[in-house]
This record gives structure tokens, sequence and C-alpha cells, in this order.
């Protein structure tokens, strides 16, 4: 590999859900004891220097306030370096690689990286008018993200001929491997003919092709890679990350089939670890919606360009496909909490790299696993994240 | 030095003020366009590789949106690699600490970190009516900034004798200090009787103990510093920084006369730097009320514990004291745009350093400048940041 200077050492989350019986700091306090919990030689919570957390509503949603600098004192870690990340829907995968430089850099050694997010709680009537304030005041008025991603299902509909079925067959696949998954939001079965009777939220998207708001936190412990063996010895590496963003309005897009920061994020991934896309065994990637898994798989090499619905159809991103996508049953099923959301995928990646997903678990040939996150308005920006267990 | 991989290569700031004629991104064009404009030897605007935007108010006000991912199409470099920073009132200072991270772990080579920040537009009704949600429901009502540092002033001066004047003092001088400086907000001297006799806010705290609420932006660029004398002949390096969070609510307080965030930060700065408080040519103080800037001087080491009310007055810090603070007039009359506030008093480092300071040039015996910023409800969290001319 071609950078591997940071280990992960630990990773938990919580049962994803409706979680109007917890509090910001106790969902932090849950993730951050789950991934304490992870680690195979023990860790001491009180060995954390530093911590990026993860959270894209936490000044937006009334209770949460100055969420950076609160988390160390509800994970009982008060004084201890901390940074809030916000990078829309990419935050927590982008607070993962920010804890990576800060161990690469020498600066702390042991580094925690926890998502956290409140999005079913609306506890005041100004945390719902914010939200509908937010955004240029006369470009992206009524742009919610299923108005954001249904013009990219259209067009790929129109260019490559996708069809509801393809679609329907990504949510199908999804909520199969989440049922699979104790963290899961949704743990049921669901059907084609489900998905597309379901009602329509923005068409060619229904309700069933709609990730849910789901309540989440994650968090991985990171360690330079020449200490990972204190920590255990079936140590996960960070092999390579990539972010790159895009213009952040829809007018401005120059392809519909193509979300242009999750290929340049995706390049300069794959060239950090040395790897190519056939060269990744499974892959967590941004289902937000069914046609983002669909234009993901293709942008991130996985299909090719306009082949993602028929590879979907055909199970080629199943359990048992040629690469296996979503394996925790993805923002479609798992749920998407937003800060928490990249760093569950990577929790995932790292149960299936160490052959610990259960059910759920895939065949790891090369021992790589990448994690994706695209958001903004319209994909403005996206994260690549590249695990392996080489060294 | 102990820590000096990074250096400064560019700094540059907007005029601060009430910006009403300048949307968001143009605040950051500009800001990135005057430190590129700073660089020596010329610098490729399109080489910067990643960047990292810190803004506090981001997804709050209305019209910036999912700010972080806004940047780069703003400033003419959409596809970099951006990532938003928060992290309440040291939002700036650690997204420099981070940019600093970026670089020194060999990920990215030249690394923007900008701070933009719209204080003054308040676009909508539910602009104002999310912030006065903000906080926990039922701790944190009413507890506006003023509020919070009060009862410090109050303690200070029940515990060491300080006195109104002597709080007027650390307005009087960082006025004189902002006539001195084309960027601040206020350029009027004042007196400390027109100190005394303005209306009280939050008593002992009157309405020029406070600092305004400014617009504004600022941005430095980074190079490993190794590469620096690509873009200068005259490089400052990075020594040393330091984060500490405290417990984030008043009521969890241990003292009311130290910002125990402040202290522990400095300890890992000057640590990391491997210098001692003494060694401090002059310092940018976080001042958003005259007794912050006691507390500061005190809890940075620059004087005994409850002398800082006594020094201030005996002008121990003014331009041509022992050690100068907040030579740029300080948040008190340069201004405070919260993301950019850090940044701003870092391109004050950066300039005194440099003796590029104009009428507000100190003497810079050892080559070294030290920034500061704490915020969070009640002193949360608390960043300083150490520069150098030495290698």
């Amino acid at each position: 590999m071609a950078w591997n200077r940071v280990a992960v050492v630990g990773a938990g989350l919580i049962k994803m859900g409706e979680l109007f019986d917890q509090s910001f700091e106790m969902m932090a306090a849950g993730a951050f004891n789950a991934a304490v919990a992870s680690v195979d030689k023990g860790f001491d919570p009180k060995a954390v220097e530093a911590a990026f957390v993860a959270t894209q509503r936490g000044t937006l949603w009334g209770q949460e306030g100055i969420s950076g600098n609160t988390v160390p004192t509800a994970i009982g870690l008060a004084g201890i370096a901390c940074t809030r990340i916000e990078n829309a829907c990419p935050s927590g995968s982008d607070a993962f690689r920010v804890g990576a430089m800060a161990v690469a850099s020498g600066v702390h050694d042991l580094v925690l990286v926890i998502g956290v997010e409140k999005m079913r709680d609306k506890s005041t009537e100004e945390g719902l008018l914010s939200r509908a304030a937010s955004g240029h005041p006369i470009l992206t008025r009524g742009e919610t993200a299923p108005v954001l991603f249904a013009p990219f299902a259209t067009r790929h509909m129109h260019e490559f001929g996708t069809t509801r079925e393809m679609l329907a067959s990504v949510a199908v696949k999804n909520h199969h491997n989440g049922s699979l998954d104790p963290y899961a939001h949704f743990q049921n079965e669901i059907t084609i003919e489900q998905v597309l009777a379901s009602p329509a939220v923005c068409t060619p998207l229904h309700l069933l092709d709609c990730c849910p708001q789901t309540d989440g936190a994650a968090a991985v412990l990171l360690a330079p890679a020449d200490r990972a063996h204190e920590f255990t010895d079936r140590p996960v590496y960070v092999a390579g990350f990539g972010v790159a963003t895009d213009h952040p309005y829809l007018h401005e897009k120059t392809s519909f089939v193509t979300l242009q920061a999750t290929v340049e994020a995706a390049k300069r991934a794959y060239a950090m670890a040395g790897v190519e896309p056939a060269d990744i065994d499974m892959a967590e990637v941004h289902d937000c919606f069914t046609i983002t898994e669909i234009l993901d798989i293709e942008d991130l090499g996985f299909v090719e360009k306009g082949k993602g619905g028929i590879a979907s159809l055909n199970g080629e991103t199943a359990l048992t496909g040629r690469i296996p996508v979503n394996t925790s049953g993805g923002l479609l099923a798992e749920g998407h909490p937003i800060g928490a959301t990249g760093i569950a995928q990577l929790a995932e990646c790292w149960w299936q790299l160490r052959n610990e997903a259960g059910d759920r678990q895939v065949e790891m040939r090369n021992g790589l696993a990448l994690q994706h996150n695209v958001g903004g308005r319209g994909s403005g920006v996206s994260v690549v994240n590249i695990l392996t267990t080489n060294r």
C-alpha cells in the first residue's frame, strides 16, 4: 500500500433508528463506548488525545448548541482537543480523513473520530424553519434532497435505458443486507413490487427509493500504524483517501449521469492507495437514493458508465456478487444519520476486513474495502476512504 | 523550535465591517486574493490542493447553505478538497491547526485556510429565531455572550480588586491599535471616560467593553517548511499549537477567574513549540470583552493571576509595553467575524513577525508570536497557535 501510516484499532456504533429517548450526548457516549469495547487488547478511554466530531446539524437543531466542544464532557473526556468537522453528507468520512492526517502528522497518537446526528428530533418550530431557510435565497428554494437527485434518475433512464425495476433492485438488496445487520434502522426485507407501488416522492423516485431520516452515532479509534499492535493483532490500515468538490448548484452541473465529485475523489483515493477499482473487495457507498448507488458504482469504477442499473438487477453488487456493495444495508436500510453515516460505513468496512460481519460477511480476497459519501446541494462534495488489512 | 514542518507563505484579509454589499462568496474571494497577492515570489492560485474553511454560522444564517463546499467555486477552485471546520469562536484558529496537520501529514503540500463569516446580515426572520433557539433548552436560555462573561468580571473584581477603569483600559488600548490598522472595523480612538459612560450591557460590562458583530474574511496559505523558499525568503513557521476543551456550561465551571481551556491549550502549545510565555514577543488574544483579555493574559502566562487588570492599566500590553497584546485592535476594534477572527489574528502575527505591521509594528526580539481564541458556551474550548521566524 502507498500510505498506511495510520491504523483503525476500534470501531463501534449504536443501533440506528428514531432515538427520541437519547440525547445527542447519550448517543455520542454510546458510540464511543462501543468503539472502546471493540478494541481487541483493551483501550483506556483516557488515552484519547484528540477528537474530531462529525455533525452536520449541530448548530441548527435547537438542543445541540456548539456541538464539537460539548462531546468531550459527554464521553467523560473533558479537556481533550476536540474539533467539529462539517462537510454535508460526507461529514463523517471527511472527519475520518482529518483524524488520519492528525495521526500521520505526528501531533496526536490516539485519536477518536465520532459522528453524531439527531435527525428526528424537531424540538422547536425554529429548527424546522431554519432548515427551510437554508440555501441560496433564490436558487435553492424547494430543493429538497429528492428534488436534487431525481433529475439524475430521469437522465440515466433516458440515456442508458435504466428502469424503475433496476432502481428498485438496489433498495431490495440493501434491505436484505439490513435485515442481517443488528444496527440497521430497517431490518425488514422488501420486494421490487413494494418499491414500485410505494408513493411517489419526486418522480421517478418513490418512497422506498429514498433513505430514511435516522438518528445515530458511530465512532472509530485511530493510532499510528507502528503502535497498532499495542491494541490488536488484526489491525486495519488507512490505505488512502480523496476529497473533491464540484460546483454546488444543479444549474452549474455539466452532467446528470455522473457525480463528478465522486469521480475525482475516487481518483485521488485510488492513487494514494496505489490500487485500482477492480482490487476492491467490498464497498460502502452513498445510497441516499437508489439512483445514487447506481451512479456511485459507475463513478467509483466498479461497473461501466450506464451499466449500474443492470448490474444491480443482476446481483453483481449483492453479498455473493462480484463486488458486494452496502453490505450494512447502506443509507437505505441501515440509515443516514448524516455526521455518523460515513463512520458507520467505515465500521462496516472494518468488520468485513476482520471477517466479523456475521451473516453479512463477504469474501475478502485482496483485503481492501472502500467507503464513499457524496453530498451537498446537488453533490457539491465527495469523500472516498480506502481501508486495508495489508501492510 | 520543536515543530516547524509547516510554513505560512501568505496571509491576507478584507476590510472588516458591516459588509452588506458583499456575499459570503465575495468575502471569501477577497480574502483569498489578498493572501495570494501577499506571497513574495508569487503564488499560482491553482496550486492550492486543499482548503479548510472556518465558519461558525454557515448553516445557520440563511444564505450560506452548506458553506464548506461552496467556497472552492467562489474562489475559482471548484474541484479541490475542501472541509469546513467549526469550533465556536476558535473556528479559524482550529482550522489553521487542522490545515497545518494536513501539510505535516504529507498528504497535501499547498493548503489554504480561510475564515469567512457574515454576522450582520439577518436575511430572514428564521435566521434570528434559530439563533435564539440554539443551546440547551433549559440550561442556556438567555445565555448571550455578555451574560456568559460578566460573572468572570464580577468575580475578578471581587478577588483581585480589578476596577472598571482597568477593564476600560483594554478597550482604549485596542481602539488605539485599531486606529492604526487599515483592516479594523473601528478605527477611532476612545477614552476611559467614554467606556465608563457607555450603556450597561450586562453589569459590569458596558457597550465599549464588548466587541462588535463584524462581517469579515481572512486567509493564510500554508506550505511544507522545506518548500517555503519557493514562495518567500522570509517565511514564518508554525512552532506549535494546542487545543483544549472544558465543560461547556457555566454551572460546571470550577473557577470564575480562570478560563481553564486557555490554560491547558497554552500549556500544550508552549510544550510543542518548546518555548515559555516570557519568550513571546507579541500576542493576539481573544478580547471578546475587556475582561476576557485580562483573563487571557493571565491564563497565557504573560502576567500573574489577578494582575491582568493593573498590567493593562499600566500599559504593559501596549504597543510599546513589555508584551504587546492585540496590536491589530483585537476583537474589540478590528472586529470578531467568528470563523475569520483567528485567521485575521494570525495574519497580524505574520505581519509583525515580518516587520510589516507599519505604525503598529512592535519589537520582535525572539521571533515568536502567539495567537489565541476561546469560545463556546462559557469558554468550552480554546486554541493557541505559536508562529516563529526561527528555524
